[in-house]
């Protein structure tokens, strides 16, 4: 630290993100990235935006914004686009949230929203799962702050149903509920219909699961006409070129083959079954997944160890030394050729080490 | 404005950047960009890292930051990248000042910086320009605030030279001194030298300018360990992959190919040489411009007429409408091709209209 960092974020915490190692032949579990490679048409549009480099991106995204409305059924001013959609989880909390409007979170949730809550100076109450590590929505009813909520919840894949989550707009009428809508495309129903019906909805997608561009940065934001211009003023008082030339190709060239995100999502919610039915045979017990990962713990191994010794068999999958869940891991679910070899490493392990 | 926004942002003015229009073959001479696309390897490079955009870029953006740092003759740890120098500039905003430790910077100068105070409610001093529009070093000496200095300045391409910065730098030992060096690649000097020799300097470079990167959203800062290390702690609270893969791969080998940087500012300096001339002997007066862009006005023609005639032709350049500058536009230095036009364009208007 500096002598120069001001009193306030002195104690400031950052984000861990996963591991990024750049370990030849890993098996990478960890970051619940899409084992399925953009398609070809995406590299191309991609690499006809590079050539133009020199030219600044459309800070408007016009384009961008009006294929993404088109595949959500929305107006183009009722989405937002975003350089992935932590940047706008940090808008909203600057947009909606301050001393006096606090912000709500489960207690196990992505682990972000305590960091930006603590980034703004947002003060904020975490509400700790249930027992089965379910969220119960009666507990953010009437409950007069920002809510932000993961569906399906990280990292335990559990989805509320739409029907649950519009009866927390209905009690929270002057306040913004945030739904971030990162892992919903594998499984779980999206709140994005009901934007015009609430105006305090502000949902949040990402292209880092579903649609195969994690390295391209891409979010966005849906809502009301009026909540998106307020993000957009606060994009446009932090980095109004936030999207560039070749991510903003790249997004439209995506959202034009929908079809191929659609299959791969099916694949994936097929792997993903197969896999935890397999575990389960082999004694864990799993959250009720609806993403592309699982969360799995078994009785005779510690989830550390197993963390461990995964990783030295070259499968890294996601850790989190939280008390309530340290005996789990977060398996990002891969292809079926990488499930398949996690499932030898695992039943290697428990028969050769545990 | 939504009911939800909070009352602190509710006057929120953002930063208006330079129109992008969407107009065949115009003539863009309003955003400062470099006329010279990228090299092949760039727009390769870039391509490359497209067919692995479903994996998240490296956060800690190590092949960049080194070749960065190698290029600058500093460590990899003395940098940080940014998506676009203006994410550098809140950054540090958000960083080094507060109620307590308010800005500085000239009253006409990049336009970005009184937008980032106001949406940091960081109180800030604007100090006048001289009559000549050069900035005054001296007051800013012994000022006991953050300073932000634009090196050159901007729209008016004045520099300071290191001597005077070196001064403020000595005069303000427990104040960050941010020196924009935006411009500074087209014939003014850098400061980063004195990194080690000051721990309150902080300089800010942007790709969109001299490395032809505009559209890929690439920045830097580089300053001693301590105040990169808050940045970085900063940037892991907002955004950890805030720089995407391609344009990573673009970055890099932008950077591997400086001799290709070196020879475009050699040649934009002297197409602003030649322009400069052919301007001044039509009457127009114009600032010493170190940067790739031209500041003039003509006793003759108002500056928004001006601006509004080469319009009309389809050469846009920037015009501000702001009281001391408003008898000016900024003209980017563009190709000798561009120049020509735009000098036959305003012979044209000269003539025949005013």
């Amino acid at each position: 630290m500096s002598r120069f960092l001001i009193p306030k974020h002195r104690d400031l915490v950052p984000y861990t993100p996963g591991e990024q190692p750049r370990i030849l032949n890993l098996i990478k579990l960890n970051t619940n990235e899409s084992p399925y490679p953009p398609a070809p048409e995406v590299v191309q549009a991609a690499k006809e935006e590079a050539a133009r480099l020199h030219l600044y991106p459309d800070p408007t995204c016009k384009g961008l914004c009006e294929e993404f409305a088109k595949v959500c059924g929305v107006d183009p001013d009722e989405v937002i686009a975003v350089n992935g959609s932590d940047e706008i989880l940090n808008f909203a909390f600057m947009a909606f949230c301050d001393e006096n409007t606090p912000a709500v979170f489960p207690d196990i949730t992505y682990g972000f929203y305590s960091v930006f809550a603590e980034l703004n100076g947002v003060p904020y109450e975490e509400i700790p799962l249930e027992a089965d590590l379910t969220v119960d929505p009666a507990k953010y009813e009437n409950i007069n702050k920002t809510v932000f909520l993961a569906n399906p919840n990280a990292p335990t894949g559990i989805p509320l149903t739409v029907a649950q989550i519009e009866k927390i707009l209905q009690t929270n009428p002057d306040n913004v509920v945030l739904v971030d809508e990162a892992y919903v495309d594998f499984g779980a129903e999206s709140c994005i219909p009901l934007i015009r019906k609430y105006d305090n909805l502000l949902v949040t997608q990402t292209f880092s699961k579903s649609r195969s561009l994690a390295g391209g940065r891409l979010g966005f934001g849906i809502g009301c006409k009026e909540l998106i211009r307020d993000l957009n003023t606060v994009r446009y008082s932090t980095n109004p070129y936030n999207i560039n030339r070749m991510t903003m190709g790249a997004g439209i060239a995506t959202l034009k083959r929908n079809d191929i995100t659609l299959a791969n999502c099916k694949a994936i919610a097929n792997t993903r079954e197969e896999t935890a039915k397999k575990l389960r045979e082999m004694g864990f017990t799993l959250t009720d997944s609806a993403a592309n990962f699982l969360f799995a713990k078994h009785p005779r191994a510690d989830g550390g160890l197993l963390y461990r010794k995964l990783k030295e068999r070259g499968i890294l999958v996601r850790h989190f030394d939280k008390e309530r869940i340290k005996q789990y891991n977060r398996i990002t679910v891969g292809t079926p050729e990488q499930m398949k070899k996690l499932l030898e490493a695992i039943r290697q392990i428990m028969e050769e080490e545990l």
